[in-house]
C-alpha cells in the first residue's frame, strides 16, 4: 500500500487529497511557492516544502517535483487538476524514479491530450465525434475544401489546445481564412505545436460528462454523468449531477459511450469523458480529461464513491471495490465555483483579504474551501477560492437548499460571484432544468443585483469619504 | 401554507431551523437573551427580538414567547428541543391563540411526557415494556413488594421525570429503602410531582431509538434507528445511524414497533421511540420525545430527508409525500457533539472566546455550529457548541472519515470534546460497532491524550510564566 504523497498542486484540490490522505492512513506532502506559505493546503498537511519564490515557476517544474517526491521518501505523487495534471512529462519521469503516478499511464496522457489522435481513437471504437476535418489540416487549402465537405459554422482547434484556448468559431469561409493564421500562431505560442484542425460546430450544445473509473485488471466503471452547461467563455460556473436534461435511457447510453471510450485506449485510474449533446439530443464525444476533474464533488455526493481515494487504491494496485451494477445514484448535487471576482466588473478577479469567512452548514451542504478568516488570496493563481456543493433528494428542493447554502456562506473583504449565482438559480430557465452552454451570455441582466455591504466595509468608505471631503 | 416563523430557541438548533425556513421561503423570527446578542441565530435570522436580560426566563416563559409570536405577525412557532419543547403548556398556548406549533398535540406531548401513562398506553399496543410496577408506588411497603417481584437490579423512577434526572439504580431493598424518599423528594423539587415507579433495571443495554414521521391524515412512517449508546451520564455524546449492531430483521422490528407506538397514542409530527436492547436481544420501550431530537441529523444523512422541513409542512397540514417502502437508508452516519467541556477535568464547561474556528469540509462532512472567530460562548446553556456530521459508505469508511473530519475541525480558545472523540474512535470495541451505555464508563482510560497547543495560546501562557517569574 502507498504510505506517503506528494501533493504537486495548491489551494482547495491540495486540501480534499490531504483529507483522502488522512483518511487512509498516508503521510501528506505538501508543496508551496512563497506566496502561498499561508495557504490551507500547508497548514493540513503532514510536511510542507517552498519550493521557491516564483509564485508559479515551482508548481510547473517537473524534475523539481519529483526529486523532492524522493528525497521526502514519497512512495506516490498526485497531481490533482490543472499544472501540471495532464502533462505526460510528469507521469514519466515519475515512473522513472519509482513514484506511482495517481493517474493514467504517460502514453495515455499524451494520446488523448493530441485532439486529432483522440478523435482517432474514438472512431475506430464506435464512439460518436463531431463531424470534423480527416486529422491534422495540410494547408490553409485543405482547411476551405474540408471545411466545406463538413458545413458552417465550423470550429477551428489547436491539435494540442485545451482549457478553451486555441479555439475559433468561423461561420463562413472569410472568417476561417482570417483566422487560419492566427490560430495556428496562438497554438505555436501557447503549446508549442502549429497542428490544427476542424470540427462541425454545434451550435449551444449541453455539456455532459461522465466520470469514469478503470483499475489495472481491466475493470471500467462510469459513475453517471454531469451537466456542466453553465458556463462564461469556456470556464464552468455551476455543475450539476445527474443532469436534469437527462432521462435515464440517455443517462445510460451515454454511461456506456464513455466506458467504451475509456477501455479504448486501456484507460487507468479516473477520468471524465466530455460530450457535447445537440438539440436532436445526438452525443458527440469532445474530450477526455485525463484527472480528477474540479467538478468531481457532485459525482461523490450523489454515488457516495469517494472519488480521490479511489484514485489512490487503484494506483496502488487495488481492485476496484464495486462493479456498475453495485454504483447507483440518489437525488441530485449541484457545485458553485465561488470565485474571488466581480461579475458586475467583466468578472475581474477580486484578491485580497477575507476579513470574515463563515461557511455554509446545515443539511445537504459540504464546502471545499481554500480560505479562512484572515486569508489573503494571492493574486497568481485561479480565482476559485471555495467550492460549495449543496445535495438534495429532488431537484426543486436542490434549487431551494442552494440558494440558502449561498446565502448562509458568508465572505467579507472580496468580492465574489455568490450574488451572480443567487440571480442564476432565480431564473426560470435554471430553475426549469433547461439550459444549453449559450446561458451565461444570452442573459446578460444575471449581472443586476444589489450588493450587501457589510458594515465593516460600509464603515471603511465612510471613514474614507469623510477624509476626502476634509481635504485629509 | 406556513409564512412566519417563531423559532423558541437558541444556539444551532435555532439556526438549523432558520435554514429549514429559508428553504422553504417562510420568515425566520428569533429570540434572544442579552447574552445571546452576538449569537449565530440571531445573525441568521429575518428578525430578531430581545426577550429579556435574564439567561434563561426569557427562554422558559410560554406566555411572553407567543404573545411575540402573535404581535410579529408569525402563524406557527416552532419549540426546537429542550426547553419548552416538551412542556404541553406552550402547546396548548399556542393552540388558544391561533398560532400553529410545530410539533405534536399538547395532550399527547403530557400523555407521553408521564412516564406511567406512557408504559400503559405501550402496554395497551402490545409494544415491550421492561417488566415494572403497576402503575404509580403507594407508599415504601408497596414499592418493596413489587420490587421483589420484578427482581433486582431496579430502577426507581420519577413519573414526570426526564434528562437522565430523578432516576435512581437499586441493587437490593436495603437501597431502595435508601432511595425511595430521596427520589420523591428529588422529583417534587424538579418536576412539582411526587409520583415515582419502578422499572426492571437493563444492565448496560444499548441505546437504539426510531425516528418516526407522522401526518395528520393517519400516515405513520418510520426513517430507521439510531443508535445512541455512547453517553456519558445519560447524555449523548456520539450517535450512530443505522446501529451497526442490528440486523435488518431487528431494524424492521424496532421501526414496525416504534410506528405501532405512534399509532397507538394518534402520534402527528416528528417523535422518537426510545428502546432498550438487551443482551439477549429483546428491545424495551423507554421513552417516546415529542419533539425534534439533537442527533436529527445523521437520520437525514443516510435517508436524505430533511426532518425540519417535513416538520413545518406536518404542521401546515400537508400530507406526507413518501410511504415507508420509499424511505430507503444508505451508507452510515455519525454524528459528534462537540462541547465546550474539559473531558481531562471531569467535562467540566469550558466557555469563553473562540479565537479561531476552522469549520471541517471535504466529502461527507456536515457541520452544524453555533460557533464562528471571534465568538464568546456564553455561561449560561447547554455546552455543546457544534455538531459535526460524517457520512460514509460503508462503517469502516465513516469511522476513518470521522477521524480525519475530527482533526479538520479546530476550535481555538476554549476546551472541547475533540480529543476525546478521537479516542473513542480508536478504541477496538467502537471500531468493531460494539459497544452498549457502559462504554464510556467502563473506559476512564479515553481522557489519556496529550493535548495540542494553539501558539497562541502558548505564547499566553509564556508570556504569564515570564511576568509570574518577575514578580509582575
Amino acid at each position: 500500500m502507498i504510505k506517503k504523497i506528494l501533493i504537486a498542486n495548491r489551494g482547495e484540490i491540495a486540501v480534499r487529497i490531504v483529507r483522502a490522505c488522512q483518511e487512509m492512513g498516508i503521510r501528506a506532502v505538501a508543496i508551496y511557492s512563497e506566496a502561498d506559505r499561508y495557504s490551507l493546503h500547508v497548514k493540513k498537511a503532514n510536511e510542507a516544502y517552498c519550493i521557491g519564490s516564483d509564485p508559479l515557476a515551482g508548481y510547473l517544474n517537473p524534475h523539481h517535483i519529483v526529486n523532492l517526491a524522493v528525497e521526502t521518501g514519497c512512495d506516490a505523487l498526485h497531481p490533482g487538476y490543472g499544472f501540471l495534471s495532464e502533462n505526460p512529462e510528469l507521469a514519466r519521469i515519475c515512473a522513472q524514479r519509482g513514484i506511482r503516478f495517481i493517474g493514467p499511464d504517460a502514453d495515455v496522457i499524451h494520446s488523448m491530450g493530441d485532439k486529432t489522435m483522440a478523435r482517432q481513437s474514438m472512431i475506430n471504437a464506435g464512439v460518436p465525434v463531431t463531424p470534423g476535418s480527416n486529422g491534422n489540416l495540410a494547408d490553409l487549402d485543405d482547411a476551405i475544401e474540408q471545411a466545406a465537405a463538413i458545413g458552417y459554422p465550423i470550429m477551428l482547434k489547436a491539435t494540442s489546445g485545451g482549457g478553451g484556448r486555441g479555439i475559433r468559431r468561423c461561420n463562413n469561409e472569410q472568417e476561417l481564412r482570417q483566422n487560419y493564421h492566427r490560430v495556428i500562431s496562438e497554438a505555436t505560442k501557447a503549446f508549442g505545436s502549429a497542428e490544427v484542425f476542424l470540427e462541425k460546430c454545434i451550435v449551444n450544445p449541453r455539456h455532459i460528462e461522465v466520470q469514469i473509473l478503470a483499475d489495472s485488471f481491466g475493470n471500467t466503471v462510469h459513475l453517471f454523468e454531469r451537466d456542466c452547461s453553465i458556463q462564461r467563455r469556456n470556464q464552468k460556473l455551476i455543475e450539476l449531477a445527474p443532469s436534469p436534461q437527462l432521462n435515464d435511457e440517455q443517462r445510460n447510453y451515454v454511461g456506456s459511450l464513455a466506458v467504451k471510450a475509456a477501455k479504448a485506449v486501456n484507460y487507468e485510474n479516473a477520468g471524465t469523458v466530455e460530450f457535447l449533446l445537440d438539440d436532436q439530443q445526438n452525443f458527440y464525444f469532445m474530450e477526455m480529461n485525463t484527472r480528477v476533474q474540479v467538478e468531481h464533488t457532485i459525482t461523490e455526493e450523489i454515488t457516495g464513491i469517494d472519488i480521490v481515494k479511489t484514485q489512490i487504491r487503484i494506483a496502488a494496485g487495488e481492485k476496484l471495490p464495486f462493479v456498475q451494477e453495485d454504483i447507483q445514484y440518489r437525488g441530485f448535487a449541484a457545485q458553485f465555483r465561488i470565485n474571488a471576482e466581480d461579475p458586475k466588473n467583466g468578472f475581474l478577479p477580486s484578491f485580497g483579504r477575507i476579513s470574515r469567512y463563515y461557511s455554509a452548514g446545515g443539511p445537504g451542504v459540504r464546502t471545499d474551501a481554500a480560505i479562512y478568516t484572515g486569508y489573503t488570496i494571492p493574486p497568481y493563481y485561479d480565482s476559485m477560492c471555495a467550492k460549495l456543493v449543496v445535495w438534495a433528494l429532488s431537484w426543486d428542493e436542490l434549487v431551494a437548499r442552494s440558494q440558502r447554502a449561498l446565502n448562509d456562506m458568508s465572505i467579507y473583504g472580496i468580492t465574489t460571484t455568490i450574488p451572480y449565482y443567487q440571480n442564476i438559480l432565480q431564473h426560470p430557465e435554471f430553475r426549469e432544468g433547461s439550459f444549453n452552454t449559450g446561458f451565461v451570455e444570452a442573459h446578460p441582466e444575471l449581472i443586476n443585483y444589489s450588493v450587501k455591504r457589510h458594515p465593516e466595509a460600509l464603515a471603511a468608505a465612510i471613514a474614507a469619504a469623510i477624509a476626502a471631503q476634509a481635504g485629509l
